[in-house]
């Protein structure tokens, strides 16, 4: 049985990760640490926990126990870069949610985060965690990027692609849409649902974060070609719609392109393949990725859903517990007699 | 453990039963018996079911097995009636939930129903399955009425005040706004996002079925005041919220109401009475009720929200399960460590 | 021709008098003068109006020009107040959309809004400015109150029973539900689209300010029932929908109290009776007010729609403005060739 | 003066032509002719125009008089192509805005549309009616193809580009996104609000018609590279977002490229560039077009924004109508005091 300390627990990464851990069947004891939330019961903060979570304070962040067998980590970037060296110090794994150890490289840090890194030590020794990947190796993992919500929804469409054909690659553009809770909690004006009602905009175009995460990641296994990602905002809570543009120097078909995908995902419990363009509603409230791809001559269209809170977030990081305890993978994630979905 | 028969699969109520059980832990086998959709693998009708219901195929309505331990009728009412003698007879349990058991009188039926009652016989000997109430006797039940979604939300908001007060209670003016899953799937042009979008509506004011529903409960334990009944859509997918208005011949002591209130529900786990009026969101995805009393001399306001597919149907009718076979009421509903809840 | 000053840019009320304003064709000069939004220019505040109020600039609130024919304030409650005494001294006419002077009682603006009203005279000479009112006397009028939203749809669907029928009601439960844009612009958490999205809640039950408002106006024309007002948030921007529940001591005839109604209304052109319950879509953007009446017996449920930001605030102020100057009271409200409505 | 006449008036754009005439200052006369919706008022259709086109009756599509100087087809596409050659035979213009004379060549219409093209003659004559392009010449114009909604958010972001740098160009793959309302008024499942709430999804991957629609004119002032285009849909009622991603062949100066598109659109009234990405509910409800440029090195991100009924419909159609008589492109469009915009 494993014992979780949970580090953050106002935003919504944190209650997703307390709500995973409340049912996981190989979680025994879970303690949540916050800040402005110290000393409250977790049904204060969070009434839909009533009759669930009784009974649950969340402790001080000051305090946080080094005894726990593993931490996530749900606080803002510059945060969790200052907490992670001690608790694997004192020899404990480490989940982190935030961007601070998803870039290999330190400039790459200070040129996208604006930050020096002060841990840059542990930017070689980390775990890129895209669970869904059939390579990784998690024996002996201390520490854990777990990816941004973008990069997840969108490296799940490409890999295969980038992986097996990526000489033929001429380039990729990505535009993705967001619900508006991957914008956080925090009070905005132009987050309040009278001005985001039946509102779309772009945002940090040619400028946001997990442009370089995903592009290391591609690059990393040999892409070069153009490359671009936008991300925009939707008017509703949860999930993320990503459609890669791929055009190729040379046309491709279809059947072998499918092929090459049902291959790499052979073993995953969670990306589905779909013949159709994936309805996002289909993975809100899951932790599937749903792809589809659409081949044209040499253009190649992938369109990827995820529920941005939990594959690209809480769920995704319970997927990288199991994996690093050796327990299945889908524990605590997908409940069929002891599995669980949501459904409208 | 259990063996279920789901009969109907094509609606929103029988997706949530699937579901429901699927995950259930004392649920060893279900079948799920449709008509149109008949000899289609789930994932087909539900592509959200794929990689959870892998490999289950729909029956025909034609061929239902008698041997299942208990059945979920979720067809249209006039559908039902048809079935439920059969499988009763057969010496099945039935929980039925459409509106052809819920009214005591085939006379009411046929009034509000505008249909002849052809198994009035079991009527009387039904058990109204308002599964939160702590007087309802499971034992030897054969056939449970499941309460409609409108008539959960208001009765469990009223029925303690009914129960302790009902002789100085002059008037009760019920308004509720339901999501509109709760008027189905079939194609409505009103009913279009591109229709709905942003919009309200009353509708069948003075003529909704659930008010007799709803008067009925409350006539029997003694109400005879001024009573009225509002229904209304929201443009949102799920989610009852009901406003009851009541007016007294003198005046109450907010405490002592309270005091009525925790008591009835003293041994509920789904019943949540609040400091605040709910909101939605805290019970969507969940079997909860939740509610709160606001006094001010001699006018009562209660605020009640659930689930109209869960608390409203398919939730309850698997607590109503529970109950019939002797488990807690809120296995397969509520995990914590082996409970569950949704969250955004 | 007249000129107009409109003060407090900042809102929603503010930016649709605007709006209204710039299309005027009585109105030949209007300023906007602001506090934070001082010296921007309006498309710099508003991006929406980019190329339509091109180089027009907020002016600053320190600086209001006396000499303008008539103030809309647009402050919120307790600054207006403040400003009032000097424009109405030097001979100017006032409509104030906020709710300092829609009591007419110091004592009960005190008990409402907790405040001293520090110009207490000027509450009996105004005008409430309940545009539909076939009675009004704008006749040398200064200053008026903009009724509140939710007394505008609860009032236009009461009065003309309670005048005619004030005897035989026994009681009156309003219930109404509210876009979010009545709640205002400043950020709050629980406003956020992430955290309202498909969410419903009731709030400042038995203590909303409107209540008072609206029983104020039943009660001079001679209501004494029981009475109730409740308010609702609703996941969507704008509009307003009230469902009025009257309980009678006697029976009343459907034919009977629609004829009341039609002649009640017969001179306006903004109310517009129905034979279903208004769908809210027909009103938002509009200055119309949709009305329908149901009767059972002793039963009457009246539905109401407004736009909360137009009939409930901008244009009914436009509209009391037009009257007060003697013009058609729809001028720059409706156009048909001349005349305007915003279709979806 | 204008006599007009409107063909088909069941659907989203008849409404907003109906709606935009019915306010144009140069329109003394307008009728509609329909199929189904024959002889009804056009409120009884329409209710949210009671008050407004009052007595307005629909009109049989059997009997359409041939004495109006212009006519707008809101038809299905197949369906115009019928009523066109005979309006034209008679001497009057048409403004057409199905599909079926947007294509220049009859065998596209037949590889997309899966029609032989009845009046093929009439494909050459025509004028693709994208009314903001300065170049275009409407003097003694027959017939107009207005442009598709999707082609005119995409085409006002891309063609200054084009023209002015095509041969730097190596791919231009366009993202878009559009409320629902562009899906039509005929019942569907999947456009259910119940379905569709918080719900995202891609349709017509490398088969959309407005592909060929774009791709025609992007073609016809040289453009050769790659292309790709996408659509989707948005749970909301109304707009449309584009975000087409170029790369080209060497950098290119932000500064340059800004200029070019204010050259370009320096006498239109309806294309606004701006210094962020465009919010979508600043053109809702509006005929404009806002365009954002982004450009790093040699990626070029351009986002667009248009009402997807009015700039990509029924607005734009008056716009072409205006420009056929010589009127101010903004007439019945634009109130500036004579002027009108919609705000929230």
């Amino acid at each position: 049985m494993i014992s979780v300390g949970i580090i953050g627990s106002s935003g919504y990464l944190g209650k997703n990760l307390i709500n995973f851990c409340n049912q996981h069947v190989s979680v025994d004891n879970f303690e949540i640490y916050g800040n402005t939330t110290a000393d409250n019961y977790l049904h204060e903060i969070f009434p839909e926990f009533q009759y669930i979570t009784e009974n649950k304070k969340i402790l001080s962040l000051e305090n946080i126990s080094l005894s726990h067998d593993i931490y996530f980590l749900a606080l803002p970037h510059g945060q969790a870069i200052k907490l992670v060296p001690e608790l694997i110090n004192a020899g404990n794994k480490v989940i982190d949610l935030s961007g601070d150890f998803r870039l290999d490289s330190p400039d790459d840090y200070l040129k996208w985060y604006n930050l020096n890194h002060s841990a840059s030590y542990l930017l070689k020794e980390k775990l890129y965690g895209l669970a869904d990947l059939p390579s990784s190796d998690y024996e002996n993992v201390k520490l854990i990027a777990n990816p941004g919500c973008y990069p997840t929804a969108s490296l799940l469409a490409l890999l295969p692609l980038v992986k097996n054909h990526n000489e033929i690659i001429s380039s990729i553009s990505i535009v993705s849409y967001s619900g508006v809770s991957g914008a956080g909690k925090t009070p905005r004006q132009d987050l309040m649902l009278a001005e985001m009602d039946g509102n779309v905009v772009a945002y940090n175009i040619h400028k946001h974060r997990h442009e370089a995460e995903i592009y290391q990641e591609l690059y990393k296994i040999g892409f070069k070609g153009d490359f671009s990602f936008t991300t925009h905002l939707l008017p509703i809570s949860t999930g993320i719609y990503a459609t890669s543009n791929i055009f190729l120097k040379e046309e491709i078909n279809a059947e072998e392109l499918n092929h090459i995908y049902s291959e790499f995902y052979s073993s995953s419990q969670f990306v589905r393949l779909r013949n159709t363009p994936p309805q996002l509603k289909w993975v809100v409230g899951t932790n599937f990725c749903d792809i589809n791809l659409s081949v044209r001559t040499s253009s190649v269209i992938i369109t990827s859903a995820i529920d941005n809170l939990i594959k690209g977030g809480a769920g995704q990081a319970i997927q990288n517990m199991n994996k690093v305890f050796g327990l299945d993978e889908s524990t605590g994630l997908i409940n069929s007699r002891s599995k669980n979905v949501s459904v409208n």
